[in-house]
Parts: C-alpha cells; structure tokens; sequence
C-alpha cells in the first residue's frame, strides 16, 4: 500500500476538482482507505474515491462500523476518514465522531449534502431536518473544526485548515460537500503547496505554523522547578498517557526512561505505550482497580510525573482518590502544571526535549521482576470450565508480536489489564468513552492500517450483538481478525453494578455466524483445553476471521470487575 | 395490555419519586413498552421500569434498533419512548430521533446522565465529551422540547411541559436524568392534577391550553374562500398527508369523503391513511412516481385540496414539478393557506370541523375502477424466477386485515406503492427522511403498540444488513413478523442513479440468521412459486418470525424504481 501514487498528476496540466484536491491531501496524510456507506448524497464523491488508484473504498454494512472503524485506523496510523451521505449517514456516526473527540483521535468525517443550487427557497429535499445547515452546526458540538466548501475558490484553503486541525489537535473534523461543488474545478491561484511525495508522511503536527511558540523564559523557569521536584524525590515515577502515542513521542519517552531509569506505568487508556516487557515498565496503573504492587508503587511515590495523561476518573479506577497534586508533575498538550500553577506558553514537545537534556541526580534501576511480575506459567491443557481469568491468563502468553489486540468496553477491557503487550502500541480500547461495540469495527480499521498485524479482539457478547455483524466486511475484504466472545448471556459489567433482566440478552450461536456471511470460522468453547486448541487452529487459519464463542457463567468475571462492580454499584 | 394499573397508587400516600411521576405520565399517554439499552447512567431508572407493573422494557441488540422500534411504536399508538445512557447511548440514536422530528413522530427520548452531585470542578468522567450539557445542546437541534429536571420541586412541571410538547406537536422531545435525581421525591406542593385512569388516554392534541385559539373572523373569511374554490371547480381532488394519522383526524377525513363525494389521493409518506378500498380513493400521488392514471387525474384537477400533506420532494416524484400553487388550498397543522396567501390565526382542526359542516354542490362519484383499478388477478404458482414487479403483485393479494406492512427505504418503499392496504394506517414507512434499517426495528415497535397486528416487512440487503440482527429482539419477545428480503447483491435504489462497486454489498445467507438466534424460520426464494408457499407457510408459522430471502437478479428492479433513477442520476 505504502508508495502508490495517486493517479492524478497536477504537473500534467490536468483539472483539478475539490473532490480530487481532498483526496490527494488525504492521501498525502497517508490514508489509503475511507470507510463509508454510500448515499445518494455523497455518491459523485464515492465515485471519484473508487477511480483514484492508491485509495481503497471500504463500505461496511452500517455507518457506525464505518466510523468507529476509521477511528481505529487513525489511532493506528495517524488520520482516518469516514464517508458517508447527508443527516441520515451522518447523524448516525455521531457516537463515533464523539468517541474520537473524547479520546484524541483524528478522524475526518466527509459528509455528502444537497447541492448548494439545490437550497434555494429551503425546499424539503428528503433527508433535511430542520435547517441546511443543522448537521453542521450539530457536528460544531464534536469536532475541533468544520467546514462547508461551497465555494470552489477557497475550498483549497478550507480543506487544508480542517485537515490540519485534525492531525494538530488530534481531533476529529468535519468537512461537508454540496454535492455539486464535488465536480468544480478548484482555483489554480491557491498559493499553498505541499511536496506530494508518494510516501507516507505526516507533517510533525507540534510544529504546526499556527500555534503559539515557547517563552523560553517560562519554559527555564518549569524546568527548574520539575529538576528540583524530581531529584529532591527519592522515589520519582513516570505515569505515561495516551498523548505519548497520538502525538508519536514514544522514542522521547523511552529517551528519558533509559536516561534516568524512573519507573514507568500507563494507564488503561494509553496501555502498550511503552513496550512492557521493558525492565522500567512497572505495570498499569488504575487506581483501586491496578494489581495491588502497582497501586503501592504509585501511590506511595514522592513525585508523580504524568505525561499526556487524560485525568479521567476511569484511569483513575472511578471511585478512588486520584494522585496527590501536590506531588505531581503534569505534562500535556493542553496545560502543564506542576503542582498547583500552571504554565501557559510552554509546548509539551520543546518541555520534553529540555527535560530529556536534564542533569538527574542517580536512581537506582528496579530490580528485574520486582513489581510488574508478568511471568505466568504456560498452561496445561485442562478440561476445566474457562473463566475469565485463564482466558486472559491463556491469551497472555499466546500473544505474539504480529498481534494487536482490541479490547471493547467492560470486562474485556479491564481483563486486559493483566495482559502483556510487548511491543508498543499494540492494543486498542475505548478506555475513557466506554462505547460498546467499537472493537470489531475498530479491527477492521487496524488491520487495514497496517496489514502486517493480526487483530485479536476480545468482545463481550452485549457489545458484539450492535456491531459484530461487521464480520461481513472483514468477509469481502478478505481480512482475518481473531474475535473472542465473552459469551455469559447479558451486560456483565453492569450486573455488577445493579442487576435485572435488562441485563439479560438473547444467547446467539455466535460460532454460526460465518454460516450467514459464507466466511470464517466458528469455533465453541467451553474448557481450557478448547480455548487452547481453538486459539492455535486460528493462528494457522489465515485466509478469514476466527470467532471464538467462549461460553462464561453468567456469574464470572476477572477479578478486577468484581473490584469496580462494588465501587460503582453504590452510585448508580 | 390495556388496563393494567400502575402498581403505584398515590391515594396510598406512597412516596413518589421523579421516576415514577416520569413512569405514571408515560403510562398514562397510553405507552406499555419502553425500549432501550442499559447503561450505569441509566441502571437506577431502568430498575425503576421493570419494577412496575404496566411497563415493559424491551432491551434491544443497539440504541438504534430501540429507537427505530419507539418511533414505529409511537407512529401506531400515538407517543413513544427510548430510554439510553449518556453520550455513549443518546448519541446513537440522533439519526431515529432526526427521523422522527423530520416524520412528525411524536417520540420522547429519555437518557440517563451524571448526577448533579457529580458534576462539580466540570471531572472527566466516563462517556462525558465537551461539557455536560453537550448532550442536551445538540439534541435541542433536533427536537421540539427538552429537560433536564434537576430539582425535585419542578421535576414535575418539566416532565409535564415535555410530554405534552411531544404529543401536542407530534415531534420528538427530550428528557435527561441526572441519576441523583431519579429516586428523589417530588414537590407534594405541585398544582396539577390529572385522572388516573387505569385505560389508554391520549389527551386531545389539538386542544391544549398552551396553543392559540383560532380567530373566528379569519376562519369564516378562510372558509368562504375556500368553498368559493370547490364549488366553482369542475374536478376538485383531495390529497390526504400524514398529519391526517398524526392527529388522529381519519373520522373527519371520512366524512368529508362521503359528503362530498369528492375523489382523494395519499401520499407516499401517507399511504393507507385513507381505506383504499373506498370508492373514493384514486390512489398514491407521487408525481411522475404515480401510476399514470392517478397522476393524470391529480394534475388536471381544478382544485387541489392538500390537507396535512407534507410538500416534500419525494411526495412529488423528486424531479417534478409540484402542484400548481395557484389551484391549491393547502391545509396543516403548520400553516392554513389558500392559493398564494395565508391565514395564521385559524386551527387546522376547528377549520376542517366547519369545512364539515358546510354547503358544497354536488360532484358525482367516481365509477368504480375508473382510476384505482388495484384488481389483480390471483397469481398461479409458476417456477418463474421471482421479481420484484411480481413479488408485490402477490403480495399484494395476500394481505389480510391483520397485517400492517411496514417498508424499508428505496425499492420496498417504492413497490408498495401498487399495495392496497385495506385498512387505515396498516402501513409505515420513512418516505420522507429515508432512513435505511428502519422497518425491521419499526416492525418490533408497531407489534408491541398493537399485538393485533402481524408486521409484514419489506427490505433491501443493504438496508437488513443495518439492522436486521434485532430478529434477536423478536426471538427474546416472542414476536413474529414476516421479513422479506429483496436480496439483489447491493443498494439497487443508488444503482438506479450511479454504479460502482461501493453499492455492493456481501451476499449473506439470511435463511441462516435463525440458527444464529436460535429461533424463527428462515427460507430460501427464488421462483414465484416458493414466495407464495413461503407467504403460506410463514402465516401458519405464528410462535416465530419468518425471514424470506428472496433472491432477485442484481438488475431487478421496480418499474417505480426505474423511472426514479432515471429522474435522480441527472443529479447526482
């Protein structure tokens, strides 16, 4: 995929359309798929989309595949796109769009719409609610910018504003097209121009022109201020956030763990930041819901450095004090405090490079093993019932280093804790908007993203009756996710919570399923020894997706869900 | 259903708390189904629901199969309910919610939300984006009223003024409850009073005290006007819209039928609002989209009377030019005007109450079959492979008084257009916001708003493909639609206008979907023959729903659908 050139080539002299000149700055942030369900709105631009080499349409059964899809894809690779058609297409990605905005993911939505000579005298053209201009505005509430290019001279000029928004703010965007401004030509006095190098390239978005600069002065001040914090401590540690990986600062992290050799953990929105097989890493850390050595160890620090964290209470095991401010450090895109002041123009980019440059004062190395003590044993084959727990157990060391895995909401997620990703990030979850029945969808988009991986899901049953049927797009597109259902026959999370028989869903035969999409393979598991076996025959079946029905007592969970059940069970 | 009490009874002295004051009113609007997922924001509420008598929860597969299903549910008993969570479950169902708003459903959406206790210093917590009235804000685009009672004292007032907004104005409205609220008890001091009658009540919509009284000058000048129009007309048509089944005006309608004499059309948002076994009846109006007779009578009258029609395009055929203004008395419940001006202080229905009344000349009736000659003649079994022109002539001569037809957008809709629904209001459809995967949902709502009825679905692939999995609902509910696929590989409707393969879709095998869920029947159709022994079967089939996969050439299409093509893909 990598390295195909679009098929247009302005030096050729030839026309350039707004859709043609969206595409090409799509494809020059190095998206190679848009995820979509036409409409008769959007279809000119769907049109073009399928006759521009380098680009693939996907169209999925329903739009909120579509989206949650693309969202994955822009985790994964640093922008998506979703394509769908006007009010009755866009209205139904706004959970989607709404996900990406509560957890930083850049994701562009393209809405088709009437043509702006269609408009006059407000006629009621089907699919209009209210105004022309309604889902607009409605999108204005999510996304960090939008736009309408209506007007064929400055859609140049709108279309580059909104889609560098997105990658600067990692945010979704917005962008409307009248589908009779899709086929205009775009002005050729547009001065911007971009190098349209067929390689994948994104602009560094922290060094985007139209953002403030650094005051140097302020900038020495914090610094003096967190070097004093943290070598006056004695026992410092890093909580690395999911802004380390959408704004790709991995390897200056990782820079100043191997630097200063503080201890690091990662929360359970940011989990596979940091590879976690590294000898500073000492586990995840989520309050009252971390394994008991990782809450100590962060609890009892004297100077919390946290970076690119999102403060929310779920990464904070929800009903549990949160950290100490006066003990810490707070790096982020949006403020860095230390303490409890602020300092206002300072970037999160120029802070880390400094603070990497930084004289530290000696901190012994953690001893191997001594808090993020992952080694489980390699099971035994057994014909006990499966639980929960061995399956993530199970799982744990079964994972190999083509694998991403993809945790949807609830069980899955927290279960997921325990698991060790080796290799940075490799793993996938909702962990702060809690949407269920994003992680089929999600696989899709990872797995187009970047082809070399094999997406193992992990899916409550709840969740996969909204969207698990996506299986038939991974069906025609020919892609093989492993899918793991936790089958114990309703919303297991909440029952924790308060139970009754809205909990309760339907049992499906989920390993049936490939019966009705004519792909895939089912499998049903009931012990140990099944979930073994079925694991290993997915590995080596790698034409289609594998569904593995894995059959829980209604009443199981990992133990980290019966922790929050409790927590949360006396608020709701 | 009818006729169970609340298990609260006030005259006890219980306790009330804004949950069963909410619950009480919803009762007593007639509504015993409330359908929804659960969520934490939500639980105390919905542990509420199942705890009364008189309200069942239906928890669907997705938010948007439960608001589909309340929309459908409130079209056929006059208000509806979806109860979700917060952002991760409201915002799924903004697309139902702008159909209904679009459609005129009266539908009240109520979410669950933080409480106001936890809202304090604006914390991140789990499914929250933007700010905490984010929700709200945007819904507030796409309905006609909406709350948030956070105080007990005026908890009631709020519930009151929403409910009565929904059903006054027959648009969607909005509730959220902050989960601290719920089991709070409210103002004892609250004035009014309503009888708690056990029996379903909807309180006369149109005579509600917080609307405008008519001006009886204006309404005499309105109505001499507008007999002056008929009775100096040679060929007056009436075209009966949606509001007619909104407002419950089909009595009134009648009467102004069988006094006149004079003929009457529907509309495609409208069908069988009118008995179209009625020898009044000349059939569907929808432009160049009609049978040629029907347009042909419509276009040369002298005097078109639109009484609650809504002048969309695709009521006129998309690309036709609509009726000639100046030989029209367009009568709503928005506006009352006659040729080219308007008169506002006159109620839609004190006007049709005089129009009633009054003196009109003599018009003869129509001969039988001049016009709506839907006589077909009973089809003989043949192994001709099945087409979509055929499967609705047979269908057609199956229907029974019990069934309601319920059509998806694109070909189901436009094929049912040759349906002669013998009774009033026995057919839905999204005929103006069009709307894919809406008719399986709808069909679970209409079957619970009236379990008289057996739901007779029609739809595309495409459309299934969306939604189709809620046959899981039916299964867990013990309801038994009869689904019919039109299965042709791909979204037929967008290829009519322009192909590519984005319009194609995976061949499933929805015969298969049974085993899936563990109920229902499915079949396999290719020729004449098995549709009319499917039909059979499936109507002797009463403890299950019955999927028929009907297996249409991929070219196959309507003669409506053709003509529509044509017309739309010069726009597109």
């Amino acid at each position: 995929v990598e390295g195909e050139a679009l098929m247009l080539d302005r030096s050729t002299g030839d026309t350039e359309t707004v859709a043609d000149y969206l595409i090409r700055r799509l494809h020059n942030y190095g998206i190679r798929h848009i995820f979509g369900v036409p409409g008769d709105y959007v279809l000119s631009f769907f049109d073009k989309l399928v006759h521009t080499k380098g680009i693939h349409v996907i169209n999925t059964c329903d739009e909120q595949g579509a989206a949650f899809a693309a969202d994955a894809y822009a985790r994964v690779r640093g922008l998506g796109a979703v394509c769908v058609t006007y009010s009755v297409g866009g209205f139904k990605v706004l959970n989607a769009i709404a996900q990406a905005f509560a957890e930083k993911s850049p994701l562009v939505l393209v809405s088709g719409a009437p043509g702006m000579n269609e408009r006059h005298r407000n006629p009621l053209l089907h699919h209009k609610v209210q105004d022309f201009d309604t889902q607009q505005r409605i999108f204005e509430h999510l996304t960090i910018d939008s736009a309408l290019p209506s007007n064929p001279d400055t859609a140049m000029a709108d279309i580059d504003r909104v889609l560098s928004s997105a990658v600067y703010y990692k945010r979704p965007v917005y962008l409307e097209l009248p589908r009779d401004i899709v086929s205009s030509e775009v002005a050729r006095t547009y001065g911007y121009d971009f190098p349209s190098t067929p390689h994948f390239h994104i602009p560094d978005p922290l060094r985007h022109e139209r953002f403030t600069e650094t005051d140097h002065e302020a900038l020495k001040e914090a610094l003096t201020e967190t070097l004093d914090m943290i070598n006056s401590s004695s026992k410092p540690v890093i909580i690395a956030g999911i802004e380390i990986h959408r704004f790709g600062l991995q390897d200056k992290l990782l820079e100043l763990i191997e630097k200063t050799k503080i201890p690091v953990a990662s929360t359970l929105l940011s989990k596979s930041v940091v590879d976690e097989l590294n000898p500073n890493y000492v586990g995840e850390y989520a309050g009252n819901m971390s394994r008991n050595s990782v809450q100590r160890y962060v609890e009892s620090s004297d100077c919390v450095i946290m970076i690119g964290v999102f403060l929310s209470h779920v990464n904070f095991g929800i009903t549990h004090t949160p950290v100490d401010q006066s003990r810490c450090i707070y790096l982020s895109s949006d403020e860095i405090s230390i303490r409890f002041h602020n300092y206002e123009d300072v970037r999160f980019d120029d802070f880390l490079d400094e603070l990497i440059k930084a004289d530290f004062k000696y901190f012994p190395p953690l001893l191997p093993n001594t808090i993020n003590d992952n080694s489980s044993t390699s099971p035994h084959k057994k014909k006990m019932k499966i639980t929960s727990d061995r399956l993530f157990e199970i799982l744990d060391v079964t994972l190999s280093d083509h694998n991403i895995v993809i945790a949807d909401a609830g069980d899955s997620m927290l279960g997921s804790i325990d698991l060790t990703i080796p290799i940075p990030s490799r793993y996938i979850s909702s962990s702060y908007y809690l949407s269920m029945g994003f992680a089929v969808p999600a696989s899709i988009g990872a797995q187009l993203a970047n082809p070399m991986l094999r997406p193992i899901v992990i899916v409550g049953d709840g969740a996969f009756q909204m969207t698990g049927m996506e299986v038939s797009t991974m069906a025609m597109f020919n892609l093989n996710p492993i899918i793991i259902v936790l089958n114990n026959g309703g919303y297991r999370t909440e029952r924790a919570m308060l139970d009754g028989p809205f909990n309760d869903i339907k049992m499906w035969n989920y390993s049936k399923i490939p019966d009705v999409v004519d792909s895939g393979r089912g499998f049903v598991i009931e012990t140990e020894e099944e979930f073994i076996d079925a694991l290993s025959e997915s590995e080596q079946t790698t034409k289609a997706f594998c569904l593995l029905d894995v059959r829980l007592d209604a009443t199981d969970a990992s133990s980290d869900l019966h922790r929050l059940g409790e927590a949360i069970g006396r608020k709701v």
